[in-house]
């Protein structure tokens, strides 16, 4: 498999963190977001949207969307599972898992805080107050993790997956965390293991 | 089963069409997001997101998140399937939920159009150009479904159930659909099944 990715991109590093929890191996073809490189033809053959991850499988068709991507994996790999097997369970993870890809994270990527500084001609100090203002909302994560010690008992789970991409979106930013108990307490047991280490942004190819 | 929803909100709209699909009834407790119903203390207690839609189990317990809920009622009561048991295309059915969920509709939902007007001051033109910028992304959708009628196939699925919300959203703000002859198959298809027709916002009580 080969993962089209960018060493920044949240949405990748979630993929890169699913993958070596599963110890899957793949191919990285990473996509330079700055350059312009997820909009040439050849790429948005692959993914229409223009954004990564796209995970390219053995036959050639391309998966697309991280969280579509991770219960592709987890569906097909199953162990270990990153979508617990009890339902009541399993929506509380996607709840949060949701929550951060839903309602923070698309509101700070790149092409957001790009428009509003070209088109809508903010300066650095809206553009920051804008996205701490979409980075409170992990306040609600907090409160809807139950830290044992990752987010909903003793192994990683998609929640894990999607929340430290999240936590270092809010360090770039300066965001402060200390007052998030809950989720100090995930990043600490995260840190613990090699599959997150391996996935962080300064680990792959091309970051600077 | 009770369900907190708005009838504008188009992820509550994905949670009445999936319930209706199935068959489900379930109780409706509107919360009015114009005024500020979903930050009271109560409404926070069952949704530290502060959002809707959420749904309440017989045993008080709360789901949030409109694709968790969904997922959580797929596994729960499977017919008719949303999701399908085939793990290539259920990766393809939730990549179209995603890049709907993920990177059209929260970019143009109340509380962000509310920050620009107000705290960044914009005026109804910025705001229309803004919404339409982040509407477009329905190209990529035209090209990511394979209409059959609907989006992958004879039978609705997550990805319909997710798109006639956004077309709903699309029409709002006047923004021109008649060139995705795909996306209008799938409309005209769903538009023909009583379950999508009930869970269509001006259906619900207290629309305007």
């Amino acid at each position: 498999m080969k993962l089209y990715g960018y060493f920044r991109s949240s949405a990748a590093y979630r993929v890169r963190i699913a993958l070596n929890l599963k110890g899957l191996a793949v191919e990285h073809a990473p996509v330079h977001l700055l350059r312009g490189e997820q909009n040439t033809p050849e790429f948005l053959a692959k993914n229409p949207q223009g954004l990564v991850p796209a995970l390219e499988l053995e036959d050639g068709s391309v998966l697309t969307q991280s969280l579509a991507i991770i219960e592709y994996l987890d569906a097909t790999q199953p162990e270990p599972r990153l979508i617990p097997p009890d339902d009541r369970l399993a929506a509380k993870v996607r709840a949060v898992a949701l929550a951060i890809s839903c309602d923070i994270h698309p509101l700070n990527n790149l092409r957001v805080l790009n428009y509003l500084r070209t088109e809508l001609r903010h300066g650095r100090k809206d553009v920051e107050a804008w996205v701490r203002h979409w980075l409170a909302g992990i306040d609600a994560v907090e409160q809807m993790i139950e830290p044992a010690p990752f987010c909903f008992g003793a192994k990683p789970s998609l929640a894990d997956v999607c929340l430290i991409p999240q936590i270092l979106n809010a360090r770039r930013f300066a965001a402060p965390l200390d007052h998030f108990p809950k989720i100090m307490a995930v990043e600490a047991a995260c840190a613990e293991l090699p599959a997150f280490r391996a996935a962080h942004p300064s680990q792959q190819a091309g970051a600077d």
